[in-house]
């Protein structure tokens, strides 16, 4: 049997020094759980196939919508579906945990941004 | 544009007055996120064709496997492979959100138990 483990998010998030640089915590039917660190303002992206949802762990960030902005604290989450722009902003220091397609890149449609990452790593 | 509404998960939680009966508080990419309370002893059971992920938002849970058990408190996940047999068992009551496939039913290869739960209630 495959070893089953269970994940701190607390002591994965303590193993994170940087911003907007997801890891993958765990995978599970072709979907990864993605912690990352949000702090200061992303960029506006949308994903053309694929919806993203976003559970705040700690801190507070900002989903900017074209029509709106919602504020996330702890213990709220949001799903962003395909095709909608959005840009996170974290006027402080948010932990904040993702689910979404394996095959979902942090930066949408703007492939090529400095933000891009691609090959994440695991925790 | 669709509607786009954060989830606060207290706020869903306190809508729950019962055990084992999962609730459906959001969809993306053909998965679901569910949320339950758990309380007492749930029955042993495996998913055939689904993974499962457990995230304790409050309270405690033991999750049962065949060769060991896993305590979960708040901040805490789990991934139950597919075909891995597990029975989860809380002592005090657990606030757990969940994210599988929306095909997945609560006890598994247990189609017809009393806890078997189906058309489960968006909240």
């Amino acid at each position: 049997m495959q070893t089953i483990e269970k994940i701190n998010l607390a002591e994965k998030f303590g193993l994170i020094n940087d911003y907007w640089n997801p890891r993958i915590a765990g995978e599970l039917n072709g979907q990864q759980v993605k912690i990352a660190k949000f702090k200061g303002e992303f960029e506006w992206h949308h994903h053309e196939h694929e919806d993203e949802f976003f559970l705040v762990i700690s801190g507070q960030f900002e989903m900017h919508l074209r029509d709106k902005m919602v504020v996330l604290n702890p213990g709220e989450c949001i799903v962003i579906p395909r095709g909608v722009e959005h840009k996170p902003v974290a006027p402080v220091e948010a932990e904040v945990l993702m689910f979404e397609p394996a095959s979902t890149v942090n930066t949408g449609n703007l492939e090529n941004s400095e933000r891009t990452r691609t090959n994440l790593e695991k925790l």
